[in-house]
């Protein structure tokens, strides 16, 4: 299997499909990425669009839309209810197969100069692409949104990390960066007290000293009854399902409750159910090559 | 993911280079396939081929390396250790992904009624394509070789399943049919007492009561100084890896012996290991358009 990135650019056009088609036909015309997904969102005045091929393919198609959008979007007389800064907001490059996170975040850069260069938008690095920890997260790089950036940008604290520290005069600012693939992950529980699922979501949360890269919830699934803890793996490869998943079975255990199953809601990297195979067979020295379909990309 | 069939035809030449590289040159040179191995034996006078691709691309490129070693193998003065009735000896089809072993069966009257009509060269059905049950085993079908086929090929239980019933005069016959991947598969133990090892390849292979599509025996890995259960797994949609790894730790555990690790030697198809991630993670409603790679192939 070839090196795989994915994109999730979200632009700031819900409203006029012929927008939305134009930008998301600079995704399809290149025939080197797949488009995954389109999903415009009306109230948020925002289309969030999916993608994924090999590095340099990816980013070339990401910046076909992002030139299209600054041509299209006029931030002026944009509103929706979504945080925003730019026509083309936020682009994080996501790995998928074969390739680490360092490289999204040089693809990021790659990208960041060339919006930079070529369509002189003043450009943000967020998440594994920050240069500053205070740029680490989303919410803080877009703090004030388009309106308050354009006030700030000449801040020094708030200077963009390529471009110009001012405003495009219609597309605005556009953040981009790299993060690692999260999985949305629920495991289900014999059991119709959601406190338990609550406290089991508790042992399993970084947020409350459990495991790293890992959010959850204890939810109530009333249709069926039972109660469910619901997961965020913001990182599969620093903490894999199969801890997350002996660890709510053993805590469980614990309340004399069972887990019924688990689901993976909507996609996963192959790597992330190869990791869990490999556990539990107790493999040693597989290569993921001996998965027959992976030989079939590369002549 | 799209449709997969992998092909792996015998052909009876392991000495010269030029006859080998020109019958696969005819794989090769279909682009919607993919060539995976070569291996030629010289003492055999036999080459293996392997090759994957959507059913009908598979059946073309088996077809071209069949009319290609037709032309170029003259059995008559063919010698080599290994048993073989024609140029072209055996064609199996079996499938990787998104095929059912029935679909093969369908893809090798195919290929057989084509060999037959086209190349004039008697064809027999073998495996899961076996129109009798004495057809079903390679050996029966191949009973007496070239040089006893020969002979028999007009008697009423010797008649082909395609073609005439008379020996091709160069070519001789072929043997086309469908299987299940098999999946080499070791369990080993903590132990260097190759007994226990063979103990529980007795509970575990076919043969002896155990699970159906398993081979298994107890071997010693002389370099760790540990036993090992060697496995052929003939059919994992019938008998999963997960079953008999489960087994094997279980009857381990009856001498007080641990499983240290498990290898797959080669190659698998993606959904035996998915299979395994699905039963330990214990997955509700999974589908494997969930595994991002998997959307790639079709538009």
């Amino acid at each position: 299997m070839a090196k795989l990135v994915e994109c999730v650019p979200n632009f700031s056009e819900g409203r006029r499909p012929e927008v939305i088609e134009a930008i998301v036909a600079e995704v399809r015309k290149n025939k080197e990425v797949k488009l995954l997904d389109v999903k415009p969102d009306a109230s948020h005045n925002r289309v969030v669009v999916t993608f994924v091929g090999e590095p340099q393919a990816v980013k070339q198609a990401a910046f076909a839309a992002c030139a299209k959008a600054a041509e299209l979007i006029d931030m002026e007389k944009h509103q929706g209810e979504h945080p925003r800064v730019g026509a083309t907001d936020v682009v994080p490059f996501i790995p998928v197969s074969e390739v680490t996170l360092e490289e999204c975040v040089e693809l990021a850069n790659e990208l960041g100069r060339e919006i930079a260069d070529k369509l002189n938008i003043p450009v943000y690095l967020y998440e594994a692409a920050a240069k500053t920890p205070a740029r680490k997260n989303l919410p803080d790089v877009r703090k004030g949104q388009y309106e308050g950036l354009k006030q700030e940008i000449s801040q020094p604290e708030r200077r963009p990390d390529y471009g110009p520290a001012k405003m495009h005069p219609t597309a605005g600012a556009t953040v981009v960066g790299a993060r690692q693939f999260l999985i949305a992950y629920n495991i289900n529980l014999n059991t119709s007290d959601v406190t338990i699922a609550k406290n089991i979501a508790n042992t399993i949360r970084e947020a409350k000293g459990g495991y790293r890269y890992v959010r959850a919830m204890g939810v109530m699934l009333e249709e069926r009854n039972i109660a469910q803890v619901s997961i965020n793996m913001l990182d599969y490869t620093g903490t894999p399902l199969h801890r997350v998943f002996e660890t709510v079975k053993s805590e469980a255990a614990r309340y004399g409750v069972n887990v019924i199953g688990s689901e993976i809601v909507g996609l996963t990297p192959l790597q992330a159910l190869l990791d869990a195979a490999e556990f539990y067979l107790r493999f040693e020295g597989f290569d993921r090559k001996q998965v027959l379909e992976t030989n079939l990309s590369d002549d």
